[in-house]
């Protein structure tokens, strides 16, 4: 590589910090790749640290230790936290999004990966200081939401399958009622997805009763896992008491009249 | 906000442009944010720049016109690139991922976000010069890859079901024939997801003759939009001929031997 400035340097350490937060680089590594002072490096750092916290865009955390070094913890200011839910409620709670039946038309949102990004980074925020092994999902609303949580908080995603897939060798299925509807579904995870004894956390798009948390619960214990704690982006305020001891949900729908077209969605921050 | 140095702004500034590449942002967002002249932003967006330049991480692109700006175009040095395909060919061909019927294992590297954006990045590269409005993909293997090839060039995604949802909406399904199975299947898509006119890059994780991006193009067709391009992140040597006329493939899979346990995978880069 050629020689850096300090302007450009920060500018890249940034890139690389941010492109995966949570993630532990050793100072050698940015030594190396500028060939440079480690201490000159660690003025970089200090600087990109003070932007975050000034910015109130996260901060840089040094991590002690064999492997340590250090790592961007992401965050967004909290206005705009804010405005970014107050503006997705706005959108979630379009008439023309009412579909029969009384489900709310979502694909636009979740599939978009400015907004998955936003929500997954403001969601993985409460989830940021679990010990975890991985972020597991279930097909097929969720997954744009957990791979963006899976992102913030650098852990793989584990995508359980409606049904036994061929592709994906031998599965361990369970069955479950999916609290709404009272229909028994099943779920399929392949067996080498996860070791015993791993922590994860469940992200969907929306919850009810719980059910399929409780199933992923419930799957998650034949892999000898622990489900640590569920966020959701939208749980319905009706059934109070979930199925689920406990979760974090960013919105809560407390109603859809058919008739009005009114959905009455709002914002938990 | 307080006042900014400008190593600090540049921090920031690195951070935004590199969140959401692609996107256009005018200069103004920036002098807004830290109250200074717009003279002072040219100059610190010339030194990312020229940080992007020299690392071979991207480049910032001025963008003319009434909703002009600038934006990020990414990028990876080639050698990053070969360096990356290659310990993919690796965990790739592990002889451990071969599942009873021929297929491989590829969940672990499929769902790790870090693999999935890079393999996106890098995908994404070859249609950063269409004029597109949507990245398409079919549910599930492949959602994690067509997210981050969504991610890169900032267009929302569609995902394809393989059966119509009753949370969806009213849709429009085709039939096709799985051009290695050659059973029919299904694929739907809600009504409201594109509009007619609509260029798309279908984005999938394996292609063997085909069919399902055939499927796809036949869809696409129905909502009278057009399939520019697909990419995919394996395809068989085998047929050579696909279903569809073109396609960007990062590796090809030369051959499965179910007894010795080979994987003949090869990068293309």
């Amino acid at each position: 590589m050629q020689e850096f400035k300090r302007n450009e340097r920060i500018s890249i350490i940034t890139k690389i910090l941010m492109e995966h937060p949570n993630r532990i680089y050793g100072l050698d590594f940015f030594v190396d790749m500028f060939k440079t002072a480690k201490s000159t490096i660690s003025e970089d750092i200090a600087i990109i640290k003070d932007a975050m916290i000034k910015s109130g865009m996260g901060d840089i955390h040094a991590v002690l230790g064999a492997g340590g070094g250090i790592r961007y913890v992401p965050d967004i200011p909290y206005e705009d936290k804010l405005v970014f839910a107050n503006r997705l409620a706005e959108m979630m709670s379009q008439p023309d999004r009412i579909i029969p039946g009384g489900y709310i038309y979502m694909n636009d949102i979740m599939y978009r990966p400015d907004l998955a990004d936003t929500m997954g980074l403001i969601l993985a925020g409460y989830f940021m200081k679990e010990d975890l092994d991985y972020v597991v999902t279930v097909e097929t609303k969720g997954i744009p939401l957990a791979m963006a949580v899976a992102r913030q908080l650098d852990k793989p995603l584990l995508i359980v399958r409606r049904e036994n897939r061929v592709t994906e060798g031998s599965a361990i299925s369970i069955n479950y009622v999916s609290g709404s509807s009272r229909r028994i579904q099943t779920m399929s995870l392949s067996r080498r997805s996860l070791s015993s004894g791993s922590r994860v956390v469940f992200i969907d798009d929306f919850m009810k009763a719980g059910g399929t948390a409780k199933g992923i619960l419930d799957l998650m214990k034949e892999f000898g896992a622990e489900v640590v704690n569920n966020g959701v982006l939208v749980a319905t305020s009706i059934p109070v008491d979930k199925l689920v001891d406990k979760y974090i949900a960013l919105f809560t729908l407390y109603g859809i009249d058919e008739f009005t077209g009114e959905i009455d969605i709002r914002s938990n921050l």
